[in-house]
């Protein structure tokens, strides 16, 4: 018998097999991953894929951290699920933010992720092209090598809109906190 | 081999062995745990306590979700360690607060801890004689009874003082969004 997963709980499987093509690892700060062939995405506890795993990651989706209601509602307005079918390419972004990050309080925080960097208006600058799921890694009981994991689908079409969302964000201040940071972009196998 | 855990990670077990003595569980709200004699607490990974366990609960020390850059400063010039000689009662209190309180956003749910509630001002009124410290449990990945766990100590002396402190909390608005709430008071086994 294994242990009960929270519902919350998404693994990303690196390796041989997934229904995603693994077309670039690459490390904007920090140490990277090991390369990969392929991704699979699920709920912890679903079949898991043929070994061997080349790295994994999980994290759960929990309560919004900054979002006010204002933006809230704006978002559930315009943001688009995941899964469309012209949404080929996918990226998942696992952040680490640095130890000063996380000596700050609330209020400071918010101060950098809002009105000094504008974090959710960036990204609602791009939406509904680019749906978005947020995993927080933080505080599992095992420790993760992330804090974050952000999965990004949007169509070929969408993708120098995807790069220039990234660039904006990453201009901000709120990224001189961040101290680990990889970019892994994929495309949907054909079924 | 077993897997590496959080260093924020904290268990308390509940048996017939550890250092505290458990005088009385109650359900303020919600189903109960059931009765044992005995608590010990410590990082997770440390010693195992004697089997069996009758129950466990887990959770990690985490940055804070609400406490503003003046609220901290204050706490820090008085709040008090854990662990004083003469601190020789105690309570482990585990909370859930229900789905309305999750699907707030992050100012909905400041307004009422802090406007409309107060929670940090009435803790702090009873500092330095009442030390805490908090746990979260929520976004683990095994699913968890509570949302979150305090730990409070504090002297014989200051046990009325410590009801009143609880009668406080429970009186703001914010309780009305516990949906399980459980006391358990101990002390400290003589050495």
């Amino acid at each position: 018998m294994t242990n009960p997963v929270s519902l919350r709980l998404s693994t990303f499987v690196a390796g041989t097999e997934g229904p995603w093509k693994i077309q670039e690892i690459r490390s904007l700060r920090g140490e990277s991953l090991a390369s990969a062939k392929k991704l699979s995405t699920g709920p912890a506890g679903s079949p898991a894929p043929a070994l061997p795993a080349i790295w994994t990651l999980e994290g759960v989706t929990s309560n919004e951290r900054y979002t006010t209601r204002q933006e809230k509602d704006e978002l559930v307005a315009i943001q688009p699920e995941l899964g469309r079918p012209e949404s080929t390419c996918a990226a998942l972004i696992p952040i680490r933010k640095n130890a000063s990050w996380w000596a700050m309080t609330q209020d400071e925080r918010h101060q950098i992720f809002a009105e000094k960097s504008h974090h959710t208006a960036i990204g609602m600058k791009y939406l509904p092209a680019v749906a978005r799921k947020l995993y927080h890694c933080r505080d599992l009981a095992q420790p993760q090598p992330y804090d974050f994991i952000t999965w990004f689908e949007f169509a070929p079409s969408e993708s120098d809109s995807f790069d220039r969302l990234l660039a904006e964000l990453r201009s901000q201040p709120e990224w001189s906190f961040v101290e680990r940071e990889t970019e892994i972009r994929l495309t949907r196998c054909a079924a």
